[in-house]
């Protein structure tokens, strides 16, 4: 759907000044000042972000895997889908595929793009790229080294239990369980 | 359910060092040094963001109220739904009336929380927020000084369209069409 990418001009804010604060291993941020649509000025504190995928991936006994991890951010562990920041000029299916084998060992026949979409547009440039993989078949488990995970796999009833319970509490993982809802409730998403 | 939140303990990270980088008006910025469950060690870069509400807004003829704005980290202009940071010490149900008021013009006769989640729960503490709000009644719309912003009243089908147009493609406003979906096909959310 990339030929329909909608570029909205409304409202633009042009950068009179950038300045540069911090480049991390993951994250940079800076500072812009903008001249706003009535020719105030105000400034803009922006995080730029790689990208990252992340799965919804069904078993064929109607369950979804999901891992759960430590969130320093948070200073508490969650549990989402499988997930991971994009490498440099790696295609996003190509990572939605390895991530999903990396942090579960599974391994997927079928997958296709759900929705790509941002996770905090007020400060941040992070986009999400949500895949659907199906026809699972399991392998080996391959996290990262400083990634420490455990995995499960659960029904829809579980997970809507676990969002109830703060256990499940991420964007991307409240937006792939209402996906899947859907997908039992209509057949199709 | 605040009674029933999880606090996972998993695979703690343990703080070895605390370096803040910077304060901005909205996020700050810090890099934590961190023992890992192996015991070794490594880095998380860490934005700190006061938390924020979104509200899924109904009218009476089954339309849901949405805003565009320029967004100045994406360089683009989006159709989200009404959010907002929370002012400091506000309560976010209180914080979502005030949004939707101040965007909108519109006040809400009924409104409840439907999930709070974060957002990039991997460099960042941003929670979202999303309340259902409806008996909608108009009146002035009075948004901050430095918000310029466009409303729409759109069904459901424009919404998706919407979607696959990347005209809406941020998670609160995705998240919030889905719950809609769900709410249409089972009478409730």
């Amino acid at each position: 759907m990339q030929h329909t990418r909608y570029e909205g001009r409304k409202f633009e804010e042009t950068t009179i000044e950038f300045k540069p604060i911090f480049q991390g291993k993951i994250i940079s941020l800076q500072v812009d000042t903008v001249r706003l649509p009535n020719g105030g000025t105000s400034t803009r504190e922006i995080v730029k972000h790689p990208g990252a995928v992340a799965v919804l991936a069904l078993t064929e006994d109607g369950r979804m895997l999901v891992v759960e991890q430590y969130r320093k951010a948070l200073e508490k562990s969650q549990v989402e889908i499988p997930a991971g920041k994009l490498d440099s000029g790696e295609d996003p299916m190509d990572a939605a595929r390895r991530e999903l084998e990396e942090e579960t060992g599974y391994q997927c026949g079928s997958i296709r793009l759900l929705h790509s979409f941002y996770t905090s547009p007020g400060f941040a440039d992070e986009i999400v790229h949500l895949y659907l993989a199906e026809n699972l078949t399991k392998g080996e488990v391959n996290p990262d080294e400083d990634e420490f995970l455990e995995i499960e796999a659960i029904t829809l009833e579980e997970a809507q239990r676990y969002m109830a319970e703060w256990r499940i509490s991420d964007a991307k993982t409240i937006t792939a369980v209402y996906a899947w809802q859907v997908y039992q409730l209509t057949g199709r998403i």
